[in-house]
């Protein structure tokens, strides 16, 4: 079919947000090249971020409906774009964590890429304003952010089998998944579905033999190299997926 | 019996802990006059202020006890000094609110004084070098705080409990119970029970009718009449307690 850019809903940190010419139930996206940290107050960018974010969404994305999971992509309209189904998203953004790192670490002093006894899953309210604060299941309930229970039950469910699934294609790739943040939202159907994108942005992946990091703390940290590990991580993907398909 | 006092086990912000002479289960708490806010940032005291604080324990406690809650009390031993049963405390304080005040008026930049629509149970890891940190089940979970699952369910519903009797109790003294934070521990029998105490300094009273603050919030904020404010609470509570006795 062929798919024509509406008027933009909406400008995020990383993306654009597109209506699709009299399609109400699908969404144009755009990834951008700008990088931002710290709810926004440091920002960045590289030459053609949003096309190795959006290769690398696509992988993930694909590899991941290979295993059942439901994701908001369509189909791909550009190197830098794509057409998803419009969802109503859940202001939670949902956070898988494998190893400590991160705000975890500095929350209860540990030192990072300690493994964890079995995955933790947390929930940041979905606020700029507030700049995201974690919230627990109750909190999230009594101040509305969700409506009833069981949507934080699916919502843990399927973040769990997310980072299964990760794991194992991310340990083909020599990658450690350390922890990843992800986004659901209800589709036309009611159905409960991944959303926004999974990247070296939401992913923390570190080489498995060096644990040389390979995403955003590279430029949250000034480590330097950011496109080039973008780009790594990007070749090894693309490699462990041309061998699976 | 005849309790004698022992050695210093402990010195905390409010209160000292003591052995009980050839008792090993039991513990000799000195409630101290001192006050402190925000992590011991802020400090103060006034007269009497052990002895007011023990007062309305006592009363609590054994209104408390009255409607079937276990609780640490064993018996009192001087005007601002208590022996209680000796217990291994679960590190995590239990604040149950009933209304927006404090940390979540701030955390979700809400008005204070909001009614929730259901009492909300917050955990806060006892941590004094980490502040204590608000933790979700899962974290203190897998962080080690407590070691399973049932532990946060008793003290979720132990928490209620007492909740929907302090209601009762308070409302009797024309006082709003806005929030308040408790701590439980294990005795020699693996009972968890209520420890440590219940006062202004952990609760946020109301006036029903004025809604002036007649809790630790008068020091925190410097709103002056700080021992009068904890004198009347214990006017109303003595009252109270000799009513239903």
């Amino acid at each position: 079919m062929s798919l024509k850019k509406g008027v933009l809903l909406y400008e995020g940190k990383a993306k654009k947000v597109f209506e699709v010419q009299g399609k109400p139930n699908l969404v144009w996206l755009e990834f951008k090249n700008s990088l931002t940290a710290f709810n926004a107050q440091k920002k960045g960018e590289f030459e053609n971020k949003g096309q190795i974010n959006l290769k690398i969404t696509r992988i993930i994305f694909e590899y991941l409906k290979s295993r059942g999971v439901r994701t908001h992509l369509v189909e791909m309209v550009s190197d830098h774009e794509m057409v998803c189904e419009k969802v109503k998203v859940v202001p939670l953004e949902v956070v898988v964590r494998n190893y400590i790192a991160g705000s975890l670490a500095k929350k209860f002093n540990k030192t990072e890429g300690e493994k964890l006894n079995y995955p933790l899953v947390e929930f940041y309210f979905k606020n700029d304003e507030l700049q995201d604060p974690f919230v627990s299941d109750e909190q999230a309930l009594v101040m509305g952010i969700v409506e009833e229970q069981p949507i934080l039950s699916k919502l843990k469910h399927k973040a769990h089998r997310i980072n299964d699934n990760l794991i194992e294609f991310f340990q083909a790739c020599n990658l450690q998944l350390v922890d990843f943040k992800v986004e659901f939202g209800f589709n036309a159907d009611k159905e409960l579905i991944l959303a926004d994108e999974i990247t070296p942005d939401s992913c923390r992946l570190w080489d498995v033999k060096t644990l040389e990091k390979l995403d955003k703390d590279r430029f949250r940290r000034d480590l330097g190299q950011v496109k080039e590990s973008y780009m790594e991580v990007l070749n090894r993907i693309e490699k462990q997926w041309s061998h699976l398909c």
